[in-house]
């Protein structure tokens, strides 16, 4: 931290002249994400357009071993974009165009700092939608990186599945396309499933490719209210057992009921809840609903609330996706300790009640919500990153949780990443995989400059 | 080949005793795939009975620098098998357990001599399948490290989707779990998706979890010939793109219904057809198949013929996946030149077309079938490998199929892999990316004895 990177930074200079920036505020904006992680400043904030520049700039860092940091928007919530190391943060927010849409491939080529709300602006007029959605307003290129999923992957996938095909800039400045954008193919390794989830380890991802998907002739929304959390679990695992294609299955618990209301002004009765959302032609939505409604019932839920309308439906998602801020509203100057396990379905009653239970033993209001048709949740407790107390607490309770979801099969992180916060985590999880993943690092990043001290 | 790596052997002995076979029958057995490629005789067939004696397997080559060949089924296209620099063939089919199932879960793991469809045996008393069907009964371990699919992808995806977690033995003898079986995960580097696809060039997969779907409540099959190949395309193109759930959209022009009709004794008018599977509830297969069926008329197809209990089905699907022998069996002593690319499906009934063109201008019976509603298809002609201006009257239509699919954005294998056929292809397609396939294995597998000369 202590090295200034003088000719790099005159190099980087003449090459971007008033688009490399070094003023405080702007590297203060790039030194953390929306977690409890310690900020760390990068040394200078770079902002490229194009991908033969993001080719010059790695080029310019490995001659003079500075260290290089990818950044979309800073949403993540795993302390990924920290400047831990100094170095050079490359903010893609310039490169921010949609490249090329195919109505009949039903695909798209966007630049990395394309937002995903952006896209969707984009392709609403030729009835196309891209369905992964963090709560965040997130970057692809950010959302590619950390393998991003949200509330309709249960159906649609994770960004695993919607991505086709990068083109990347390798830690030596190559430029890399990781496949055609044919729909399969087996033609060699999987690079692009390497990089997405490499967290920026092993290049920089700067074109996507992504999967499309039609906007459904119908779209219903609903909620339903339980007395029981365990009512609310039941229901979505018999759902998913029963091979209903049910589009979002989300599970809020009364707590986190009680954050959503207060910030996004709505009066949603205090119990356990599920937002779902049906998507297909009108009588598979009508259908589909019928069955989960029906579970519903048997389990003690509500009558079904729905809202069929676009804005109500928009209205209803934006309070789920704004859960986070909604947990950190719950306290002033408090942070974001976001948890993350996802395990096997057959586990997920199991696991979220014994969680319940261990919350109540710590005794901290946390919100607890869920992509539960995956296995899929978070507690998200709003901390005090300076009481350290408080913190040894939390750190206890999140690898106790973790611990509890390792022992089901699962794993410590379904969609947020490892960054700096779940290193420990993934040697748990994966001990003789993670001796793997160091061999491919230090394969193609030989220097760790890549986001050095991420994942592994 | 002139090595008789006589310590290897001694010491794989004492650790196998009858399970090394070095009988010229079992080794001729092993030396060739189902293609035209050059057979090539292994030193040795080892026959393994857990992942523990694998990993001793691959320990006691390494040390005495004897190459490996994972051995499944043989049932390939690109001779990813044969035994071109000699060395330990390790056939996995005494591995051949189902370890566990979860119908909860939807999910089972194997071992990887399981067959595809000993799998779906075993699991048709729990109302569950497993989806990726190659023509061959091939092995999983087979499918996986080749990324095989089959007629199901359009609906299901391909073994990169099914796969959600491997035990792979990796070149140095280390046993690795590549996941957990969480539905989702965002845990480091994708382990899982970069050893799909591997062809036994990054170590040896011998367990793998599987990801099932529930048996539909209704299933019907559906024939429908059309006078113009385009018109079969076009159907299938607008099916897709309309987002028909459809489970299996497959196309045979009519060289490859002749072959079929004489192979399986079916009575198929010698037109292009397609055959069709609805998955659903009765309502939605109702549905599906009215709007497939009306694009279908639009495009001059014929009326639908049902195939709707169960044994008639079957019948038609076996006779769908015997194509190749079909194929074969139009020449005596022939073997089968596979071809396998695969276009955004924009450029189908471009690629189709013109690639029918060709094969006239070549005035050889080649028949063409395709799991087209991925954009992949395979021109199947029998040859005589020993006849040396036949195979390269093929190999030049082979390379303009390829480089008129590169050129379409496609790639140059759906679902066969790159084996030895298709290295220089490869290259051609991602031959910056082929530049980190080679990092990867240098660093995986220093002294390049997995699967020697296959792949890169």
């Amino acid at each position: 931290m202590t090295t200034n990177y003088t000719l790099a930074m005159e190099e980087l200079k003449s090459l971007l002249r008033d688009r490399l920036d070094t003023s405080t505020s702007v590297r203060t904006h790039h030194s953390q994400d929306e977690s409890f992680h310690q900020a760390a400043l990068p040394n200078a904030v770079a902002f490229p357009k194009s991908t033969s520049e993001v080719s010059e700039i790695v080029r310019v860092c490995m001659r003079h071993h500075m260290p290089i940091i990818p950044f979309g928007t800073g949403t993540a919530m795993e302390g990924g974009i920290n400047a831990y190391s100094g170095g050079l943060c490359i903010d893609m927010s310039l490169m921010n165009k949609v490249l090329r849409v195919s109505a009949e491939d039903m695909d798209c080529t966007v630049q990395a700092g394309v937002t995903r709300k952006q896209l969707n602006e984009y392709l609403r007029d030729q009835g196309m939608f891209f369905p992964v959605d963090p709560g965040a307003d997130a970057s692809i290129g950010g959302m590619a990186a950390t393998r991003a999923s949200g509330t309709n992957a249960v159906r649609y996938g994770t960004m695993r599945e919607a991505v086709l095909a990068l083109t990347v800039v390798m830690p030596d400045g190559r430029i890399v396309k990781t496949s055609s954008r044919a729909r399969k193919s087996a033609a060699g390794y999987d690079l692009t499933r390497l990089y997405v989830g490499s967290e920026g380890t092993l290049g920089v991802i700067c074109e996507i490719t992504l999967r499309l998907h039609a906007i459904p002739q119908a779209i219903s929304a609903a909620i339903c209210d339980f007395e029981l959390l365990a009512g609310a679990v039941d229901t979505v695992i018999q759902t998913i057992q029963m091979g209903v294609p049910i589009a979002r299955i989300e599970l809020l618990d009364s707590v986190a009921i009680d954050a959503v209301n207060h910030y996004s002004q709505t009066h949603y009765p205090l119990r356990p809840h599920l937002f779902m959302e049906f998507h297909g032609t009108e009588a598979g939505v009508a259908e589909q609903a019928d069955i989960v409604r029906e579970l519903a019932t048997e389990n003690g839920g509500s009558d079904f609330k729905w809202a069929i309308n676009t804005e109500d439906r928009n209205a209803l998602w934006q309070a789920r996706h704004d859960l986070a801020y909604a947990a950190r509203a719950m306290r002033p100057d408090a942070r974001i300790f976001s948890t993350d396990v996802c395990v096997p379905i057959s586990r997920l009653t199991d696991c979220i009640l014994e969680t319940h239970k261990d919350i109540s033993g710590v005794g901290m209001a946390m919100p607890l919500v869920g992509h539960v048709g995956d296995g899929n949740f978070h507690v998200v407790p709003a901390v005090n990153p300076n009481d350290p107390i408080e913190m040894a607490q939390i750190e206890a309770f999140h690898q106790r949780l973790i611990r509890r979801a390792l022992s089901m099969g699962g794993t410590c992180t379904g969609e947020h990443g490892i960054g700096v916060g779940k290193k420990q985590f993934l040697e748990e999880e994966l001990p003789a995989g993670v001796e793997v993943m160091k061999l491919i690092k230090t394969a193609l990043d030989p220097d760790n400059l890549m986001n050095p001290g991420k994942v592994l």
